[in-house]
């Protein structure tokens, strides 16, 4: 089958890869993967990842342990933890210290025309969701993580940094609390897609103003953003970090300390919320979506990905492939 | 009278400094006043500030609008907000943007014969607790605020960083929780200190083992003890950053985003529930004490508590004055 792999610190389409037949798990055919920028950190060696890229996709059962799996349309939950230490038992595979990841960790992804998950990974898309939407769940559910760690209130004041796919997908999220929305970014275009929205403004990077904000989210993926939103908060206000990078980031810790600000690492969270969110059509994913490619023309896919004016690429393997 | 003073860069002992009178306030002649971390920063040029330097003292009401506080032993809350702000009538005064902090911001300290505070920062010490425990009252509520932050229960496995002063405050306050505690630091003979008691067990900084800690104390002021606290606890795991130090810190990002882990920034605590400590006798504080000074002999005495095996070091405007 035909894959996008990063293998020897180079991405190349790989015609022939093997289809991957995993022992006890299902089999899914891919119809459409989108691209999230840990894909580009990946080819920038992030997380030290070989095989092929993609953790986001939406796809058809081929077959599954779960016979009732088959045929039907599923996303997938990313991390396959062992089903056996303590975090797993508890229901959090995504922090199963054996676990494998969907494109990023000792598990081939969704850049392919098949790939393999455990079948309790797996959730299907009800029918009123379309496949663009749908491939949107994964990072729909990062975002509703959130919720779940911070809770925000309709008299919170909200500071969203980054105007990238991820950056709006909160927004989105965020603004289901009815709280007090600003998006903060350098792209006037891309700030414009969320802005107007009932209770939400955009503004530009150095428009900052004072330390008023209640909860800042850093998701522009730079030191810079992580600054930024120290700054943004007020006292024992709270700091998410949504965007993983690469390397090391400097702050200063003493504003942490002496005003007593919360920081909250926050990643994947669960597909359930994320979905029903979807359903609900008010998301809106269809307007982050810059491309569309075929899987054949993976690496331009990924270039355009990269260009400052995109949001969300997708990948069809089957349309085009 | 007498006062220890940080003005253009200088540190130095003034004698007929003026006695503090604050319209409105109340008037302490100060018994005993202890050295903390933040006063040799400040001399270091952490916060800017000119003045009357100290913070942690027990004295004698001279003087207060509230007459039933005159002539009481008393310990005093060391931010002086507005009164007025929203923070202020929440009862926060800790974060009132306005406030003033006792010898750290824009009001004279402790390290002088007399200082000013509000009637309403000051809290009468009970007579079980000596002035040498109540001098311990600040840094010990700094302690306990830990508590208010975090839950902390028998199960968890705690990490404090650091073996100073405040680093064995923590440890004594947390072991009321009786949770496991592993105090980490790199002088021996500090360490000792709080070696052998009950679930307490020391390691060098070297010995960091492997991320298994449910939380983590930066107690060491140093950006190293930072990214080890960051390094030691378990996925979701809490890090509490306890110490101010001058500049900024950086770390690895992608760890606290992937393994969500949360960054809490805590400074000052509560009084009262760390007198209630004091008062229960447990909390072994005097063994802290390396050094007590004259007022006049200020400047030794700062330089005494900037020597690596000092701990506490206290002053006595009058005994020695």
């Amino acid at each position: 089958m035909k894959a996008l792999r990063f293998e020897r610190n180079q991405l190349r389409l790989v015609e022939d890869a093997p289809v991957p037949r995993i022992e006890g798990e299902a089999l899914v055919r891919v119809i459409v993967a989108g691209i999230c920028s840990t894909d580009l950190e990946i080819v920038r060696g992030y997380a030290g990842f070989s095989g092929t890229i993609g953790h986001e996709f939406v796809g058809t059962v081929v077959s599954s342990p779960d016979r009732s799996q088959e045929g039907c349309r599923v996303v997938g939950e990313i991390n396959a933890g062992c089903g056996l230490c303590a975090l797993c038992r508890a229901g959090d595979s995504r922090h199963c210290p054996e676990r494998t990841v969907l494109g990023i960790h000792r598990r081939d992804g969704a850049f392919a025309e098949f790939l393999s998950l455990p079948a309790r990974n797996l959730l299907v898309v009800p029918a009123g969701i379309s496949d663009r939407q749908a491939v949107f769940t994964e990072p729909l559910a990062a975002a509703c993580a959130i919720l779940e760690q911070v809770k925000i209130h309709q008299d919170h004041r909200v500071a969203v940094i980054g105007d990238g796919k991820l950056g709006h997908l909160i927004t989105r999220v965020l603004a289901t609390t009815g709280c007090e929305l600003t998006m903060i970014g350098k792209h006037p275009d891309k700030l414009a897609l969320s802005e107007g929205t009932r209770r939400i403004e955009v503004r530009g990077l150095d428009a900052s103003g004072p330390s008023h904000f209640d909860i800042a989210v850093e998701a522009s993926g730079s030191p810079d953003g992580l600054r930024l939103a120290i700054g943004l908060v007020r006292p024992r206000g709270f700091v998410v970090l949504k965007s993983t990078f690469h390397g090391a980031a400097s702050f200063d810790t003493s504003r942490v300390v002496v005003d007593e600000i919360t920081l909250i690492g926050s990643r994947c969270g669960r597909f359930a919320p994320a979905l029903n969110l979807l359903a609900t059509g008010t998301m809106g994913v269809e307007q982050l979506i810059s491309a569309e490619y075929g899987l054949s023309e993976g690496i331009a896919a990924m270039k355009r990905a990269q260009e400052p004016d995109s949001l969300k690429v997708l990948l069809r393997p089957e349309q085009y492939g």
